[in-house]
């Protein structure tokens, strides 16, 4: 399963193949089973992870008490907390796994380390948070300006996947709507 | 001016003041006029930009010819097109300066030669994307769950110079609601 990661270390990085494998043989792999909880709000973030197979809901629970889904996370997709920017350097967040999920496992009290002795994983590090920082922007951006029709149809096209893969309450929260909204939207354009 | 750059780089930098004020004097500092373009969407950006003083817009118009506002940025914020996702690595918006501006320019085109030069350069931009990344991470997660309202009071209590200082038009596009509903919103707010 490996080779998953492989293939998307090379987008960022001038390694060859043969280097990008022995660092690949190096790099924690874990199994979690569904329901597993990888960090919790409030936490500090130790862990860092990249998804090879399963998916990652990532989720809070605000002054109300009403749970936001704000983001999905699967195949080839890194899961991190950045939280530099915050006082305490707790997550906003809560990360728990959908599905079994297998998932390399970083540790980020001893990235510096890492980078330190291979620099070139820094540069692939932040080849990769610019890459998400784009696409993080142009999702943003389009969410901005789009109807939750819209928004649903967005998905569709660009994670096909994800609308049958979780749960439906938790994908309309995601979508900013209700899940009567997200049903009523799902009868429409599938009759279409 | 360079000061607020020297701050900012201090954040994220190992390096002594005496050695930042040195890399900042190296730096390209530029003043632009209100009403600049900075990048035309559809352009390949060869410019990255650090506001010192001023507010560029980032915006996109859609296919149906609808102009989108999708950011503001001001001062002690980096302005870069990350389009490396992108098939063409055109912009996918356009940059244009608000007020008369005072930025530190990059040269995206030489950014990796300038990164084996100075390694340290490299490791300090990681660290401010990272930071970029979370918050826009947050900010999106409280978009997707917050009514209209509660963005505009968001935004008030998070950038609350931003508010009264740009095109009340754009922000209202910023905030994914009609100039209509923004201006009912302000006069609630501002009532009670």
């Amino acid at each position: 399963m490996k080779e998953i990661l492989i293939n998307y270390m090379k987008r960022f990085s001038e390694l060859s193949e043969p280097e990008l494998e022995k660092v690949a043989a190096d790099v924690p792999v874990a199994t979690f089973e569904k329901g597993s909880i990888l960090l919790r709000q409030g936490e500090v973030p130790d862990k860092c992870y990249f998804v090879l197979k399963g998916c990652v809901r990532q989720f809070s629970v605000d002054e109300s008490g009403k749970e936001i889904t704000s983001d999905f996370y699967t195949e080839e997709q890194s899961v991190t907390v950045f939280n530099q920017h915050t006082i305490d350097k707790a997550s906003n967040y809560s990360l728990v796994c959908l599905e079994d999920s297998v998932m390399v496992v970083g540790d980020v009290t001893v990235e510096q380390n890492l980078y330190n002795e291979n620099p070139f994983l820094e540069r692939m590090v932040r080849k990769m948070v610019e890459e998400d920082m784009g696409k993080m922007k142009d999702d943003f951006a389009a969410f901005i300006s789009s109807k939750p029709e819209d928004r649903y149809k967005d998905l569709q096209k660009e994670r096909p996947d994800l609308v049958n893969r979780v749960p439906q309450h938790q994908l309309a929260s995601y979508l900013g709507i209700t899940p009567e909204s997200l049903s009523r939207i799902k009868k429409r354009h599938h009759s279409m």
